[in-house]
């Protein structure tokens, strides 16, 4: 691992951790291989680091434009895709473009989709800027929006070209959406390993803190994790990248039961894992102390394990049923067995559920 | 080749066909793996087969259902995709079905795109009823909508698990539907294939008459001609599947100028052919005596030569630009040499491209 650059090949694209990406530039200018870039961002992010990436390619052969669209979750639909071909069919872009997704885990799926259709597919670069798009949206080509039936309900598997992670950006980020991010890092270390979860028990303080060492190699693991997955199960054919939905059932129902707004991504999946590890416990699958272990961390970082006040168990059900991991209509979950290690449990009975739900409310 | 049922696999899915539906009920349930199938057709062809297809899965453990929407190529757009993924979302199907399309070129070109977008992607089959669907839209798994900015810009590259096509089909379709087909017909053997060309000119009387004989080997015909281009160069990667384009530059800026309803593709594409063919004789790339030919091959086809009265040269190249096939601006157009053989004709001057459109005016 050197100390500033980190390209990680497990896939065919590379995935590039830097940190101060003023000294970057020609990682950008390498990876490029078309005259004009796109970057599409939100209003937010555009304040902050437009600017900056823009005067990359300064000096350069490349042309940049930019489309901004509104901050949140509830924009990411199939209305914002259709504006953004327009504007893309207005400029008349041809197919030998790339598209910059410059943000978090929206900004990304949007911009990944609209690079999978647009003329049916061209290049497209992510540069994640939340922690959570940093450890797991950017990577693994799955992009997509929501509809108000349901979660990520449209959207297809398209690579980007690289995936650039500057650890910088997350100086700015909202203390609520860093907390957001470590929902998917805690995620993969139930799931996968062990002694990741055991580091981040003893490391969380520093997390939190955004100390240069712990987030460094949080991301890295968390990139290194994913991609491996990712590498043997690209398209969700056998069950192993299913096992990265953990948490996301009811994380899911949370989302789409509250339109898009109130709860960020990794607090419902928080709640779904949470919920999850409950159920695994009544299974007695997970032991107790373990359960706890996990619901402790969770509390450590911020997160909630509690769902929305007005969600009764029977909207998580009504959502689950209508999961993308279901064949048919048999409710599947991924639980842990024990930390570090899960398991698709088949055929889950609606009354074990009900009662993880309530417990925890 | 067998007399009643053809089957091609020179790519990686079966495309089948056949001749008279009716005995052929194994085919279907041979190729479909899941246990629901929702069948997308439109209200004209509902009236003509949909019982026919509902029928063949009686007495099965399948479930048929279907989803009607309006006929017309104005309608193969995004906010038809929008409608067609919230009824599949309403009445909570899985990944776990198989869409059908059961129509010509429209419909297969909507179902095929819902199908790569829905849930991240389920099976389809094509069903092509029209002549211009079983020789071409059906087969190559380009998927897509139309933008009011322009033909096709939004779609994928999706992969059909099977393409069924019932030679019978053709015998309740419209003979201006049936010519718009030849369109594409007499595209291959120009671009591809002399001995098929000098095949049309003995035998075109007899296929615009739906003679038996000679449809089954045109469609067969066409069918290997596409599947060979499509499985040495699936993506468009190479210069080899955009030969297919020939005639589609001039074909798309007709369909867009008439805001995709008076004009059929398969008119359009004639009209491309027939300017592209000129340019050549322009540029000395074909003789007259074979451009005369392909002129009047597609007269004899009831297929028109001149554009919509009101488009000036300068509308077709506004729209020229915005070409998928164009990289950085330049205009690249697929040119004839001679019958049989085609080239990409780079960086073309408008000048040339203006007189041959006056010309056939
Ligand atoms: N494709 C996948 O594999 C995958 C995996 C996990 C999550 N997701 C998706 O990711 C989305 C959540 O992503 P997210 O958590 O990054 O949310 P987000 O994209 O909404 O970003 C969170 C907020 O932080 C702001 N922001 C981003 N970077 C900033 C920065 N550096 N400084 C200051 N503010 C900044 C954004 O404007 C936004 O308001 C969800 O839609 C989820 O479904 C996708
Ligand atoms: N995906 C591809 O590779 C590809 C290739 C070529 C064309 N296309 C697309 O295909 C479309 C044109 O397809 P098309 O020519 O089949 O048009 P179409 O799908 O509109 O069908 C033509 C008309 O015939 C009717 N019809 C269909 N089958 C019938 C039958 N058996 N009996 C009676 N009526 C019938 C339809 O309802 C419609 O009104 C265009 O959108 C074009 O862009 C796609
Ligand atoms: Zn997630
Ligand atoms: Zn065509």
């Amino acid at each position: 691992m050197t100390k500033y650059c980190i390209t990680i090949n497990d896939v065919n694209y590379p995935v590039k951790i830097i940190k101060n990406l003023y000294h970057k530039i020609n990682i950008f200018k390498q990876l490029i291989s078309t005259k004009q870039i796109i970057i599409i961002t939100n209003k937010t992010i555009k304040t902050f680091y437009l600017k900056t990436i823009k005067n990359i390619f300064k000096n350069t052969v490349i042309k940049i434009d930019s489309i901004i669209i509104p901050d949140g979750e509830k924009y990411k639909n199939l209305s914002i895709i259709n504006n953004i071909i327009t504007k893309l069919l207005k400029k008349k872009y041809t197919k030998n473009i790339t598209l910059l997704a410059l943000g978090g885990g929206v900004i990304g799926d949007i911009t990944g989709f609209v690079a999978s259709i647009y003329k049916r597919g061209v290049q497209f670069i992510q540069v994640p800027t939340t922690l959570l798009s940093q450890v797991d949206s950017s990577i693994g080509g799955k992009v997509g929006v929501n509809h108000i039936l349901g979660k990520n309900m449209i959207g297809t598997f398209y690579k980007p070209t690289s995936v650039i992670i500057n650890l910088d950006f997350l100086k700015t980020l909202p203390k609520r959406e860093l907390y957001s991010g470590f929902a998917e890092v805690i995620k993969y270390s139930i799931i996968l390993d062990k002694a990741f979860f055991n580091w981040l028990e003893n490391n969380i303080n520093l997390l939190l803190q955004l100390n240069k060492e712990a987030i460094e190699y949080c991301v890295y693991k968390c990139c290194k994790l994913k991609l491996k997955i990712v590498s043997i199960d690209e398209k969700e054919k056998k069950s192993l990248r299913t096992l990265l939905n953990f948490g996301h059932t009811f994380g899911h129902a949370i989302e789409t039961y509250m339109c898009y707004g109130t709860w960020l991504h990794g607090e419902a999946i928080s709640v779904g894992i949470a919920i999850a590890t409950k159920i695994s416990e009544l299974k007695k699958q997970i032991t107790s102390k373990e359960a706890n272990r996990i619901i402790t961390l969770l509390k450590q970082a911020h997160l909630p394990i509690k769902g929305p006040f007005e969600m009764k168990p029977n909207h998580y059900i009504t959502y689950m049923i209508n999961d993308k991991k279901n064949i048919n209509n048999k409710i599947n979950l991924i639980l842990p067995i024990s930390i570090g290690k899960s398991i698709i449990y088949q055929n889950i009975d609606i009354k074990t559920i009900t009662l993880a739900i309530s417990y925890l409310k």
